[in-house]
């Protein structure tokens, strides 16, 4: 059966703030510039979930788009919209919320909820002029 | 010579229903829901068609986006836009009309219009929000 | 107070097909050209919304978008949402369905739910290219 | 002579809560549901700032967009972006950041410094499914 | 009848430099910058012509949108289309191909040609983040 | 570490013509066509840059995207923003500044500039319906 790629786009509103919990808050602010700012900012990231694999015959579903906004909602949006990255989300309190690190955390996640024998990609958004991609590789 | 991708974008609206036709009606409603209405509904599909090769050293091009423009045009406009796809269309007498179907249609299509050294792929967007892409593996 | 606009997104999937049931089947397809399949065709629209007003000192909200969200799924996706315009909608058995009319449509039903302070104008997009706009006027 | 209005896009990337500093942090998280959350979240703002008026003969211009573009970047970026608005802009210690408000804060920083004789008109995203508009109505 | 503002959206590439034939070289450098480049730059001008009018209740359209879009296509974008505006468009001749100028001349040339019991507001895209819009004002 | 591609977009407007000097101008006219015009026209370009490696434990970041944008700012647009790409920049005065071969130059000047552990692809919109993409291939 012919592979296809499948795309769900979907979004949360965070604050979060640069910072790795090793430095000084100095060094912190040298690289990081207002990144740093220990008041936090924050972004509407938008969201790209894509999986590949081949099409069921059946239903003509690579994998059903409502089952998919359905996971992403709840183990996605659920879990980061409207907060604060550094301080509310676990996997974060010793991990930088860069736009790398994100989408690698989101990737991790999604991954033991979805069929392996489908590959799965993730595309975040930090702002329209800054995105990333990561597919497990 | 470098080898460039080269995207062209496209669009076409048309009516649809997801349907099963070895199904029940019941069937078809519990898995498709609300995309199984009788009635029909329908998409503005935005289409991008991808050929990848190498650039021609005397004009420049990897293929002339005129003659892509004007092959989706003929090839695929012409036979998907303002169409009931279910009803109207020969390909989906007995092919479930989702996204990923659409596109492997469409890449069929196409793949026998354009010089086998040149690389293929159709992205489509059923909304802004799912999307498919197929590249022919 | 200061008077301040607030628009909100929305959107639908809609089949429609363009037709002046006092005509001929002629006269339909010399005006409405390939609008006229009988067979329909569809559109993803995109929904703009949007309320002018003052805002309101405790809140700082001139409507709360939650509760305008909520309304426009509701009285308008809910309606419309994955269903065929001219078949399975009231409004539209002696209406044509064009982009005007479903944009009158809209505004009518989200009047009578919208305090009248508030100023409401209904942005519709039958495609990314065509789009209406009604203020009530 | 013609009359015309030239817009001017700009971005910035802030932490807010909505929080009316006269209610119990109960009614808070009531009336503004998860905006509310103590620990911030954030948005990628997109902002549009308008000015009509008579084109200068001279120039062709209403008003020089590299001048505006520098005016936003001075007035409203330098100021708002990478900050957390409730706690480092001095407009929202007593004003609740909705989009609403930071509209009407950044218009009257931009009226200041733009010519009279011009009309003054700021379009605010909060998200790309939010936005408002104030023109000093 | 409802009065309804109905938009189409078109587009054209076009070269052209900022000039004021009245001034020296170094006034037009030191005004324009580097718009004021001898060799030309160049934009994707996206053309949004809108029509503000009264439902035709038996085709339920304002105007054809299929008349508008060949209008545009005969009108402007033959004449504009892959053209150097200051060299090769009469009009550009002896007026400063700025936005606000070029949006006069494209209203100008569509109000001859449009009913005139439907209003005619132009907005020009010179680029994502700059553009214009006359209403005839 | 993972490997995640960040993206980052940046614009430059440009005068161009196709023209291949080795041709008669009635050949370039045939298959160029209006591209040809011996005046020029020009497009609003829009860039984007993506480079691919390892997440770096200490930052969180692939590469910081200040640097990239500074980078693609001194390197891509200082040269070809507001220019004519023909005859202002020294890699067209004998290549074809198709969309193509521009994306191929902006590419190697990149590369040069890129950290080699760091794998670059460059996206570039000639308008918003063709573009291309190179990955140094």
């Amino acid at each position: 059966m012919a592979k296809v790629t499948v795309h769900r786009k979907a979004h949360f509103n965070a604050a979060h703030r640069l910072y790795n919990s090793d430095w000084s808050d100095d060094r912190n602010a040298t690289v990081f510039g207002k990144c740093a700012n220990p008041h936090y900012h924050g972004h509407n990231y938008e969201l790209i979930v894509a999986v590949k694999g081949e099409i069921n015959p059946t239903t003509g579903f690579v994998m059903d788009m409502k089952e998919l906004k359905d996971l992403i909602a709840e183990e996605i949006e659920e879990k980061l919209d409207h907060k604060n990255l550094n301080e509310e989300v676990e996997a974060f309190k010793s991990l930088n919320p860069t736009a790398e690190n994100i989408a690698v955390v989101i990737w991790n996640i999604l991954r033991k909820k979805i069929d392996l024998n489908l590959e799965l990609i993730v595309t975040l958004y930090e702002t329209p002029r800054n995105f990333v991609v990561y597919d497990g590789e």
